[in-house]
């Protein structure tokens, strides 16, 4: 048994984002699934360990229990600064955080399980329209992150120079969850070309969710 | 003319949290209104400065420019740093991080203007289908966000001990936010109480929306 369980779905964006952070910090973990189609997310007792019955959730064998993928990265890389997940600098942390929050505010929430389910039951939306409004708000938030990216000298292999961290996790773990509603990946070269340098670190591939003990 | 320019919508709920957090730190700044109904936030010379077309951007006057409210927010904590607006301790900086992400990834994204207008024109919502799609979504993430702070030793005054933050300014921000669509505080006791807490502030009272020069 490790000292961290991992309580997530491996078809989880933000699930994705919490192991790419585990498998980079060389962190061991018990991973707990929950069947986010199948309502397990849901049941009593996952809901007395994370009220909001969303994963992921990081539960530490003394007690310390996190939801919210962005709070327990920052906090992965606070308690084990190696490597950094964001630069040193306040203006390139800032510059991270918000390549990071313009998927993770922006694109992922309006594309949850939860909201297409939603669409579905309250407005009728059919396969089609829910591709369609996945697409949309990805495209919404790839056009103006590949602009950003692709103007800025402080763009390197990776969102933020040489070195993977906050941005990237995130980016990789969209690029992926886009796969699944074909979202056309040629307009954005620069976004394409960082994902393929993550996807070559064993960090990104352990993590990827075809690679998980509850993929399909 | 002050150091800072702060592109915003006295309505828009980041723009909001993004004011709280200048007034906190005791910053001025010059207001730039872009009127989100009105579609000024799409005009090729905003999209110059944010490709996004998203409210608030924040500018200073060495040219360095942050979108993301709560990259930003982290941003001037990180160089201005009194009053604190996260804890010194790694565990309680994820705690306001994870209640602030709580609010700001998975109530406000799905609850946008951008959003709301997409139900309209895809699916033909009107003004009750809005209205509750909103309310639905707030209390989705109060419920569990009112047992989290209802049963935590390490609420106090505010979300996180006897000092505001920024868990208590994506609050105060949600709450102004949900009276436009009448959400019934009742349920949510601590949430009330810590609400009128901040309200009792003169920062939140100056950045509230109805003070703002944009205001109708």
């Amino acid at each position: 048994m490790s000292d961290i369980v991992l309580h997530n779905y491996y078809r989880s964006s933000t699930s994705h984002r919490v192991r790419i952070a585990l498998e980079m910090k060389g962190l061991s973990y018990d991973y707990v699934p929950h069947h986010l189609r199948h309502g397990e997310h849901l049941e009593p007792a996952y809901l007395r360990i994370n009220p909001q019955g969303l994963v992921p959730t990081l539960v530490w064998n003394d007690g310390m229990l996190l939801t919210q993928s962005l709070a327990i990265i920052e906090f992965l890389d606070e308690s084990k600064p190696e490597p950094p997940l964001l630069p040193e600098d306040p203006s390139g942390r800032a510059r991270v955080r918000m390549l990071a929050q313009m998927i993770a505010c922006d694109i992922h929430p309006v594309n949850n399980l939860r909201v297409l389910t939603s669409l579905r039951t309250l407005f009728g939306a059919g396969d089609q329209d829910i591709a369609n409004w996945f697409r949309h708000w990805v495209n919404e938030g790839f056009q103006p992150l590949e602009k950003i990216l692709a103007s800025s000298p402080r763009t390197g292999t990776f969102c933020h120079g040489e070195a993977p961290g906050l941005a990237d996790i995130c980016l990789a773990a969209q690029v992926t969850s886009n796969a699944r509603f074909g979202v056309d990946l040629a307009p954005y070269p620069t976004i394409a070309r960082i994902n393929a340098a993550c996807m070559a670190l064993p960090a990104f591939q352990k993590a990827a969710p075809q690679n998980q003990i509850d993929a399909e």
